[in-house]
């Protein structure tokens, strides 16, 4: 317990730097492709995947960095991260992603924060966010047992690929979806098209950690420390 | 063999997650690049590529991640997967393959699955699979002997290039090419074309490996577990 | 002692490298891409990056590859290189860059050195240093305790995000930023502008210092050697 | 002696698959980008970059990996290679490199061989060789010390981000020159251009070579294998 507050500010830190870079990503993109939506993606695409790199290898080691209250729940139900602990983990990433996204509004010189217009809504979105959500809970559980260094770029390589392969460009994360519905800007979701996005992210994560459960029998002992081992009243 | 149904499942979802990934990134690409080839293949490649670097760190440990019936007789003929087990694993890797087409289908709000109209024939385009199924297998069967994680970096960047130094993008994987002529998308190839891909892509995959039973002796003794090493009977 | 020659001419030469790639690279990149910044940003981007992974990896081990006087100035903080030797590291640092920015020039036949008029000023911009400072020192105290070889990509991939989510394109190096006011190019910064960066890079780089020195509490004793472990007096 | 033959065919093939790879995504990324140069050589760039770190990961094993003379006489003058093998690498490499030629072209139905019409001349130019391969063989021989596999990282990202910051587009290798110089296409070189490449990069790797005997003193005891360690006679 001692070492709680550490990784609670690590588990801040890193949501906030990831939805920065998300954001932040999304406006300099549109700003500069000159109306090309591909090429602003491929922009966004490039600094999500690459962000989710470095901070999963610097907050990994203090927190397991999961950033994503799907990834805490998924953690807790495997018996990782206790279930006390687990509304401090929420609470932070969800503030982490708020301030991430101020953090890019400032950056670029924009109003603080902002309700964003961008529908993203209907049957293929929500499924998308299940498919999503569900393959990174799979490489996440999947990856747990080789060497947990190749965890970051796995997960980089995988929303990489999901923010092209789903057609909702792979939120896949609560926190980084409420965070987004504050930034009227690329990377922004409607807040009325939130809770649709929570419910498919929620299924999808539930369902891949049913699914590596009977994947991988020996799964729950051996896997204590999500994301990336981390220490715990050791540090 | 008791645990033959949980690698069969991760080589159904593995290759799923492949196709789905392959396909639903080309109709992201395609969408949005406004006319321009180019980027909608930068978007597919770096889409494919990051795909599977997440899938084989993913599934590598359960099922060695074959998601390739060409990889799968490879393995089988150098004594890898016991041969009656290889008619699972392809039968597997075939039905994930369809089962990925619709669900990128489902997620971008397609019709389940659509006859694909793309014409993929000739010469150039069947050596151009013979060149890539034979580069693919020689980088799985020259990596199995260096340290196991980075067989996914190896196959993941060698797809990204070839799927820029071939004309026929490289498909290089029957399971694949079939599933994408259920596609009349970017990435899909007309049905009557199949069979000329799926020669050329048997035919590089076998001198590819006699090739590399010559280049590294020992490797039949060495590489029971192509692609990953993953546990047989023990999980 | 008797190893400082060498490691002064592996900050000197990695310096040189890497400004080389930055400036080399927006020449590059604002030439071939017929007006599109977005798409001679991501040329730029992709450039830099890659050239990090290539020269920490090359020169960490002799000299830690700090390429930047914030790092040399957190890790002479945190006990690691002696004071005494950090004016070294800095000077050759600087000249480094300056050095690698005449290379550029030359390679692409231009004028050897040219005063920017690229203006970079403004509350949003120097808050953007500050951002990506503070993010690339947490990279860089956050991984010193995993495995040493990964801090390579994960610099590499943070810088690689950093250039597109903030609105400067992430400097976060003195060094850098004073060669780059030499340089009338793409990656160039107006010399009156560079204090404002300078200030905003050392203010960050203290805060992760301190903020990292809590994070992770045994941090000073156990990191030596940041970036990469090296030898002293050994080679 | 009894694995020369080995040794040889995989310099031969690693060299053709790299040849092809650098004309086969020239051709491709020309035909589809639409006029915008950028576009073709970011594809040109990741095609191969990817290239090289998936055959260095399956060649390296067996014969180093070299696929380039200037690699091939660094290490035989650092007593790696032993001379009298030396002509025996080169005359592979130079002989599979244009074999990777004809393979590009017989996969664009384009002819088996064409003079290339491209001009690459001028100070510059040859400046911009010397740096390239420089800087090429400074990364084999700074990462030699690190972790091998490490290595094939470390020169995919070096020429992913030299291809952008040379004006040259960074050769860097007199196999792969000679090879182009019989590609009329994108990637081509004129043949009368080929001695001034050839002279810049023997330069510029004899100057790295010299750099990093001073720069790590026990290299030459330690650095046996260069690029990737392999076995001489084990196999």
């Amino acid at each position: 317990m001692k070492t709680l507050n550490r990784r609670i500010a690590s588990e801040f830190l890193g949501t906030a730097f990831l939805v920065a870079a998300v954001v932040g990503s999304g406006i300099m993109g549109e700003h500069l492709a000159g109306g090309n939506i591909a090429i602003a993606l491929l922009a966004n695409t490039i600094a999500t995947g690459a962000a989710l790199v470095a901070l999963i290898l610097t907050f990994g080691p203090i927190s397991g960095a999961h950033f994503n209250p799907v990834v805490t729940l998924s953690d807790a139900w495997e018996r990782g991260v206790p279930w006390p602990e687990t509304p401090h983990y929420i609470l932070a990433q969800i503030l982490g992603g708020m301030f991430g996204a101020v953090t890019a509004h400032l950056m670029f010189g924009f109003p603080i924060l902002s309700v964003s217009l961008h529908p993203r809504v209907g049957v293929s979105q929500w499924f998308s966010e299940f498919v999503a959500t569900f393959g990174l809970v799979s490489v996440i559980w999947g990856c747990s047992r080789t060497r947990s260094n190749f965890v970051a770029f796995a997960i980089g390589a995988y929303i990489t690929a999901a923010y092209w392969f789903t057609s909702s460009t792979s939120f896949a994360n609560p926190a980084v979806t409420i965070a987004r519905a504050l930034s009227n800007t690329f990377a922004g979701i409607r807040p009325v098209d939130v809770p649709g996005f929570l419910v498919a992210q929620l299924a999808g994560g539930a369902a891949a950690t049913v699914l590596f459960r009977w994947l991988i029998p020996g799964l729950r002992e051996r896997a204590k420390d999500t994301v990336i081992p981390h220490e715990r009243e050791q540090i």
